[in-house]
C-alpha cells in the first residue's frame, strides 16, 4: 500500500504518477477526482498518437472519466484553495485501486468528507469504475458534478477536435476525433446515486454547449430551493447560460444535506479509441456508441462485481510475479511499486502495442517506445509474464516495415529501428530533440539516426526471449524476420577497415548519449556481434525445426547472399578490448584521451540548470564523464564473457564517471555490483532505482523540455536488481543457476518465475537456496544452487541447498 | 602606389595591413614610427613560434626596429593627440617603400613635419632602413627618440623575456628570448644625424633600465639649457630615472630646431633571429653580435646604396610577375597590391618556411601555413616565381615528420599535414579553435582532425608544380615522398563499404567548414582520387627516370603493398556524380536534405554579430547554406573533367547558398564564372578579392577571435582571376593554352609566366592575343590560343591570334 497521509501541493506532479493506475489500454495519473489540465490531470491511451501541425508527435490524452467536483453554496471543494483538516491518498498495489479521504472543515465549522476509490478493470480494459462518496457534519446545500472532463493535460496539443456530448439513458457521452488521422475517442460514463433520489434538489446534465437534460428523476420537493441552488451554483460554476467553458460532460446534482448521511454514487466508465487495434476506422460516433453499450453492461454488472473481477486478475499477475523481500520494508514497497509499475502498464489486449519510456503517465517522449522496453522491461515479463513479453516482441514485428523504411531512408538496408517507436515504427524522434538554453534554438542531436544499437537490442531480446520459453514457434513466426533484418543493417551500416580488413562500426552513438558520433563504442559493436551471431543461429534452427519457414524467409528477403556475409562479418568484426594491465575497455576509439574531469568539476561547470550535457558542446561531451552505463551494461548483458576482474575494473573506473543522467543507468551499475560482490554498491543503486517513482526523484528537465513521468524502465531494473542480481538467478543454456547475495538488511529473498513454459519458486535465505517446482510443471528443470553440483528439479520437487551468503 | 591623404584613427588597423613592408624573413604593419603595440605595431618573424603556457601558440613579434617619436616641448606629436594639419601615408608598391609626411600646427601656430621613408631589405633579408625628417617653422625645442621598441603587439603573448639592452660605437642591441624555447631575438639599430652635430643641446642613450651613455658625439654649447631641456622631457616621457616603462633602447637626441631646417637622420636597422633556420642555436648574445654587425655594415653602405640594392630585386620581380590591366586603373592597383603582398611574405631565404594564412602580418591563426598556401598561392609562385614555389613546397617536405606523428597520432598511417602547420609541422590547430559566444566556452571544431583534404591539397600542389616546371630532381627527391605518405594515409584513412565494396572517406571536413563530419565530401573525394593517381604517377615516373631513388624510396618506406593498395582504392573509389537531370554534385551524402534556408533567412536567425555559423548548431550548420566555395572549387581544380553545363549547374546551385565566411571563395567564384562566360560575376568576384587588404572588408572576429591581418590566399586568388580566369591560361600535358575573356572594361591584360623554364610574354586584347617567348628560352612551347590551331612558339618568337573575346 503507497499512501500520503497529508495534501502537499508540490506533491501534485510527483503523486500524478506514484499514485497512478492502469490496465495496459489506459493510464489514469494519480490525480484527485477534482483536478483537471493544471493538475497534469491524463488519461493516457496506449498506441494512439496524433500530432497538432508543427509541435512533436504524442500520445492522445482521453477525456478524464473520473472527474467530480462538489461545491458547497458555491465553493470548490478543493486542497488546492481550502487546506483539508485531513487528507489521504492511497494506492493499493495489489487490486491496483486508487483512494483518497479529504476532510475540510468550512469557515462555519461545517466538516465535509469527501471518500473516492477507482480502478481501470484488468478483466474487461475498455471499463473501469470509481465510488465516490460525501458527508457533511452538519446541513448543508451541495452540489456534485461527476462526469467526463476533456480539459485535460496535453504537452503538445491540442489534439481532439470535433467534440460531441450527448446522453442516452442517465450515460453520458464525449467523443471527439484526432486532429491528424481524425481518429475516434470516446468516453461514456454513468453516474448511480447511492442515495434516496429524495434528497435531490436539482438533477442534469450539462455539456460544453448548455444543458442537456433534465434528468428524468428530478424531482425537486421544494422547486423554489431548488431553483435557488442551482442558479447560485451555475452562477459560480460556469456563468448563466449553463454551459461550461470546456469539453466536459457533467451530471450536476444538487442536494440539501444532512448530517452524518453519506452520499455516494458510482461512475461507470467505458473507454474506446480507434487506435487500430480493435476499433480501427471506427468512427467516433460509433465509438461512443460501444462506450456507452460498455458502460451500461459495466452499470449492469455493478461495482463489487467488477472489482471482484479486476481483483481476481491482479491476484493471478502478482501470484506470478510478486518478490518478497524479508528484513526490509522500505526495499519491499519500493520493489513492489515497480512491479506494479509495470503490470499496470504491460499492454494485455494487443500485439501492435509496446510499453513507452514514460509507461503510461502521459506524453512525455512522445510516447515512443525505446530500448527501454527490450533491455530493461522485457527480462520481467520473460520471467514472470512471458505472453505479454511475446506481445511486446510482435510489436516489433508490426513495426518492421517502419524499421525497414528507415533503414533504406538513410541509404541502408535491413532494419534500422526507430529510437522513439510510435504506432507506425518510423521514427518520432526529430533531428534536433534538444533545445539549447542559451540560444533557444534546436540542437542537433544524434539520437535517431546514430543510435544503431537500437536494432540490436530488438534482436538481442528476440532471442533471448526465445531462450526463456522455448517457443519455437514465436521465433519462426515472429521473432526470425526481426533478427534477420536487424543483422542486414548492420551487414551494410558497418564499415571495413582499409588496412585490417575488419569490419567496425562508426559514427554511432552509445548508451552514453552525452558522446555522439563515436567509433567502435565497446557496448554496439558487442551488440551487433550478438545479433550476427544470433542471426546465424536462428537460420541455423530453422534449418534444423521449421525448414519449410526457413526457406520462405529466405527467399522472400532474398537473404542467400547475407547470410554468407553474416558468416563474413561475424568472423571480422572488431571489438575493443580489455586493455592489458588496467583491465579496461575503452568505451569508444579516442575516449581515453578525453578530458578526465571529475563529475564535480563537470558540474561545477554548468552555467544554466538544465542545459544539456551532451550535444557536441555540452559540459560533458568532451570530458570521460558519461551520461549512463555503457561499457558496463555491456558486462551485465554478456557476463559470461567477462572475467569477474575485468567487471570489476570496468565498475571502478567507470562508476565514478557515470552522472547517470538516465535513470536507466542506476540498476546496471546495481547488476554489475551484485554480480562482483560489491553488496552495498549494488543495494545503494538498487534503492535509487527501485524508488524513483515513490521518491519523484529524477530528473524533471532537458533544456526546456519536460521529462516527467513514470520509469518503467528502472522498474524493470528494480525487479532484475532483485531477481537476476541479489537473487543470482541465470538462466545457462541447460539449466538454471542460482547465485544469490543477500544485501545486509535482507534476511529472506524470495520470487517466482517461468522457463520454458516451467514455474518455479525460489526462496532465498542466508542459510539456504530453495527452489519448488509447480506441480503443474511438465517437465523437470536442471539447477545449480550456489555453484554446487547440478540437480533435476521435478514438478511439484522442492530442492534445497545450503548456502553461506554473505 | 598606394596612398592615403588624410589621418583616420579608424583605419590604423586596417592601414597596418594595406601598408605593410616586409621581405619575407620578417613583416613590419605600416603603422606610423610613433606608433606603439596600442596601435598594433608589430614586426613579425617568418618561421619562428612561441607558446605562453595555456594560450595559443603562435608566431613571434620582434621589438619594432624602426620605432621614432618627436617631441616638442613636451608633447609627444602623433596623429592620434593632436589632429594634423596635413597627413599622406604611402606605399610604393614597385620597391616595397613605406613613406609619410605629417604636419601638425601647433597652439602658438608653429608648424611642425615628419617625413619618413623605409624598407626592409629585399637584397640583404637581416637589415633594413628608416629615414627620418623633422623641419618646423618656427624655432622650438625638439626630443627625438629614435631606435627600438620592444612593446610590441601580441595577441597571445608576451612571447619574449630575459630582455638585454646595450650600446656599442652607436649601435643600439636589444635582444631577448623565446618563452617557450628560449630562441633569441635581436635586433640592432643606428641612428646616424644628417644634421650639424652643434645642433644637438643632448644626445644620450635611453634604456629600459636607464640612462645608458652619454654618447661620446655629445657636445652641448649651451649645457644649462640643454639640461632644462632634457630633464623637462625625461619627465613628460617617463619620470624622473631617466629609464623607459618598456623594453625599449632608444637614442634620445634633443635639439633647439630653427625654423625651415630639415633635421634627417637615418636609422640603420639589422633583425636576427634563432628561427632553426640561420641561427639554430644561436645565443641570444650572439644574435645581439650579428645583428649589430650586420647593422654596421648597412651604416657603412649608406642609405642610398642599400635603397638601390632593394630596388633592383624588385623590379626584377616585378618583372616576372606584374600584371596590366588597361582601361581600369581601380583593378590595376588591387591586383597589384594583391601580387605586392605575396612578393613581400614570400620567403626567399629558407626551405623550411612558408606562408602563413595571415602572411607577416601579425600573429593572427597561429601564423599558421594552412592549405591557403598549397591551392590558392601557388599558382602564382609556380607561374612567375617557380623557385620560391619549390621553397614553398619544400617546407613540407621538411615538416613530413611532422604530419606522420599526426596521422600515427590518430591511429593512421602515411601523412596527414597539420590543419595549422608552424615549424615543425605538429598540428597548432586545437580541438577547440573557436569560442562560444553564448557560453564563453570554447567548442570542439573538426578542423584539426577531419579536415583531411589539406594532405590531398599538399600532393597535388607537389604535382602541378612538377607540371608546370618540368623539375623531376625536385620531385625524386622532395616530392615523391611526400606524395607517397599522402596516399598511404588515404589508404588508411579510408573505409569500405561493406555492401558495394568501394572506398569511401567518412566523417570528413570538407572546404565548407560549417558542415562538419560529413561522409564523401565530393571536394575532398576527388581530391583523394587525384593524390592516389598521382602516387601512382609518380611510382611510374620514378620507375622510368629515377629508378634507385624509386627503389631506395620504396624499401624506406615499405611501400610495395602499399603500391599495389593504390591501385585497388584508386579504382574503387567513391565520387559523387552530378545528379542526372540537374547536373547538381552533391556536397557530401546527405546534403540534399539540409533545409534550404536562403542566406538572408539564416543571417536573421543571428543572435550575436561574432557568433560562429558552424560547430553542429551553428546557424548555417544544418542548411544548405555554405561558408565557402566547396563543389565549385572541385570544377575549378579538376576542370577538365567537368562539362561546362555541369560546372554552370554547380556555381548556379551553390552560389547563392554561399555565405563567403572565408576569403578563399569569392576567387573561386570568380574563376569558375569567368571559365563558363558569366564575366560580370567573374569581374563582381575579382574586385572582392582583390580588394581585400586594400579595403579591409573582411571578417575580423569569429566570436571573440580577433582574424584581422592580410588575405595572401585572396590575394593569390585576384592573381589566379586575372591570369587564369579573364587571361584564360591553363597549362595542359604538352601545351599550354591561351581562351582569354576580357571584363567589358579592360582594354587589354598582359602577364609574363613560365613553363618548364621557358619565359612567355602575353598580351590579350578585344582583338588579339600575343605570345612572345624570351630571347633567352632554350625550348620552344606549343600553344592554342582562342581554341585554334597548336602553334610552336619558339625562343625570341611572337606568335599572335586574332581574337573575339567578349
Amino acid at each position: 500500500m503507497v499512501e500520503d497521509t497529508a495534501f502537499d501541493p508540490a506533491a501534485i506532479e510527483k503523486n500524478g504518477c506514484k499514485f497512478m493506475i492502469g490496465n495496459g489500454r489506459a493510464g489514469v495519473r494519480g490525480t484527485l477526482e477534482e483536478f483537471s489540465r493544471r493538475q497534469l490531470a491524463a488519461c493516457t491511451l496506449a498506441g494512439l498518437y496524433d500530432q497538432v501541425p508543427g509541435k512533436w508527435r504524442e500520445p492522445v490524452n482521453a477525456p478524464n472519466p473520473f472527474f467530480v467536483r462538489v461545491w458547497l453554496d458555491g465553493e470548490l471543494l478543493s486542497p488546492e484553495s481550502r487546506a483539508p483538516s485531513a487528507h489521504r491518498q492511497r494506492l493499493d498495489l495489489r487490486a491496483a485501486l486508487h483512494s483518497r479521504e479529504t476532510v475540510f472543515r468550512l469557515d462555519d465549522g461545517c466538516e465535509v468528507t469527501l471518500r473516492a476509490e477507482r480502478f481501470l478493470s484488468a478483466a474487461d480494459t475498455h471499463i473501469g469504475a470509481l465510488r465516490f462518496a460525501v458527508s457533511t457534519s452538519g446541513g448543508c446545500r451541495l452540489v456534485i458534478e461527476a462526469g467526463i472532463d476533456g480539459d485535460v493535460w496535453d504537452l503538445n496539443g491540442p489534439h481532439l477536435r470535433d467534440f460531441a456530448e450527448s446522453e442516452r439513458g442517465g450515460v453520458m457521452r464525449l467523443a471527439a476525433r484526432t486532429q491528424e488521422q481524425g481518429r475516434a475517442v470516446a468516453v461514456a460514463a454513468a453516474v448511480e446515486p447511492a442515495f434516496a433520489k429524495d434528497d435531490l434538489r436539482g438533477d442534469e446534465m450539462i455539456g460544453w454547449h448548455g444543458r442537456l437534460a433534465h434528468a428524468a428523476a428530478l424531482r425537486a420537493a421544494n422547486a423554489e430551493e431548488h431553483g435557488r441552488v442551482a442558479r447560485a451554483t451555475q452562477s459560480a460554476v460556469s456563468g448563466d447560460s449553463g454551459a461550461i467553458g470546456a469539453p466536459r460532460i457533467l451530471r450536476r446534482m444538487t442536494l440539501v444535506a444532512r448530517a452524518g448521511i453519506e452520499y455516494s454514487f458510482v461512475q461507470y466508465i467505458a473507454i474506446f479509441a480507434d487506435d487500430g487495434v480493435d476499433g480501427e476506422g471506427r468512427p467516433a460516433p460509433s465509438a461512443a456508441d460501444a462506450a456507452a453499450a460498455a458502460c451500461r453492461a459495466a452499470r449492469a454488472a455493478g461495482y463489487d462485481a467488477l472489482l471482484a473481477a479486476h481483483r481476481a486478475v491482479w491476484a493471478e499477475r502478482w501470484a506470478r510475479s510478486d518478490v518478497q523481500i524479508e528484513g526490509d520494508d522500505g526495499a519491499q514497497l519500493a520493489l513492489r511499486h515497480s512491479i506494479y509499475q509495470l503490470l499496470i502498464i504491460a499492454p494485455g489486449h494487443s500485439d501492435r502495442v509496446s510499453i513507452p519510456a514514460r509507461g503510461l503517465s502521459g506524453q512525455v517522449y512522445k510516447g515512443g517506445v525505446f530500448w527501454d522496453t527490450e533491455i530493461f522491461m522485457l527480462p520481467f515479463f520473460n520471467h514472470t509474464q512471458p505472453e505479454t513479453a511475446r506481445r511486446l516482441l510482435a510489436y516489433r514485428r508490426h513495426t518492421l516495415d517502419g524499421a525497414r523504411r528507415k533503414a533504406a531512408d538513410l541509404g541502408f538496408r535491413g532494419a534500422f529501428y526507430a529510437w522513439e517507436s510510435q504506432e507506425t515504427g518510423d521514427d518520432a524522434c526529430t533531428y534536433f530533440n534538444v533545445t539549447d538554453v542559451f540560444t533557444g534554438r534546436p540542437l542537433r542531436t544524434y539520437f535517431r539516426d546514430r543510435q544503431v544499437h537500437i536494432s540490436a537490442d530488438v534482436a538481442v531480446a528476440v532471442w533471448r526471449h526465445f531462450e526463456q520459453t522455448g517457443d519455437l514457434g514465436f521465433l519462426a513466426g515472429t521473432g526470425a524476420e526481426v533478427v534477420l533484418e536487424c543483422a542486414r543493417f548492420f551487414l551494410s551500416r558497418a564499415c571495413i577497415n582499409p588496412d585490417t580488413r575488419r569490419f567496425e562500426l562508426r559514427d554511432v552513438v552509445g548508451p552514453d548519449e552525452y558522446h555522439e558520433r563515436v567509433d567502435n563504442n565497446a557496448f554496439t559493436n558487442a551488440m551487433v556481434a550478438a545479433t550476427l551471431r544470433i542471426a546465424l543461429d536462428t537460420l541455423a534452427l530453422l534449418a534444423e525445426h521449421a525448414q519449410a519457414a526457413r526457406a520462405e524467409l529466405v527467399a522472400r528477403l532474398d537473404y542467400g547472399d547475407d547470410a554468407r556475409r553474416l558468416e563474413e562479418m561475424a568472423a571480422a568484426l572488431y571489438r575493443p578490448q580489455p586493455a592489458p594491465g588496467t583491465g579496461i575497455i575503452e568505451q569508444f576509439d579516442g575516449y581515453r584521451r578525453l578530458e578526465d574531469a571529475s563529475l564535480a568539476e563537470v558540474r561545477a561547470r554548468v552555467i544554466k540548470p538544465n542545459e544539456y550535457w551532451g550535444a557536441t558542446h555540452g559540459v560533458a561531451a568532451n570530458t570521460k564523464v558519461i551520461k549512463q552505463a555503457d561499457v558496463v551494461l555491456m558486462t551485465h548483458l554478456f557476463r559470461d564473457e567477462f572475467s569477474d576482474e575485468v567487471k570489476r575494473a570496468n565498475w571502478e573506473y567507470y562508476e565514478p564517471r557515470t552522472e547517470h543522467g538516465s535513470s536507466l543507468s542506476p540498476c546496471v551499475y546495481a547488476l554489475v555490483a551484485a554480480d562482483i560482490g560489491k553488496t552495498d554498491w549494488a543495494y545503494r543503486y538498487f534503492l535509487k532505482t527501485a524508488t524513483i517513482d515513490l521518491t519523484g526523484n529524477s530528473k524533471q528537465y532537458v533544456g526546456p523540455l519536460y521529462i516527467g513521468g513514470t520509469h518503467p524502465a528502472a522498474n524493470g531494473g528494480a525487479w532484475m536488481t532483485a531477481v537476476l542480481g541479489f537473487g543470482g538467478l541465470r538462466m545457462a543454456r541447460d539449466f538454471v543457476s542460482v547465485n544469490p547475495i543477500l544485501p545486509s538488511a535482507w534476511r529472506a529473498l524470495a520470487f517466482r518465475f517461468c522457463t520454458r513454459g516451467q514455474w518455479f519458486a525460489v526462496r532465498v535465505t542466508r542459510a539456504a537456496i530453495t527452489v519448488t517446482a509447480d506441480a503443474a510443471n511438465t517437465a523437470p528443470a536442471a539447477f545449480e544452487l550456489h555453484g554446487g553440483a547440478r540437480r533435476d528439479c521435478a514438478p511439484g520437487e522442492t530442492i534445497t541447498s545450503a548456502t553461506a551468503t554473505a
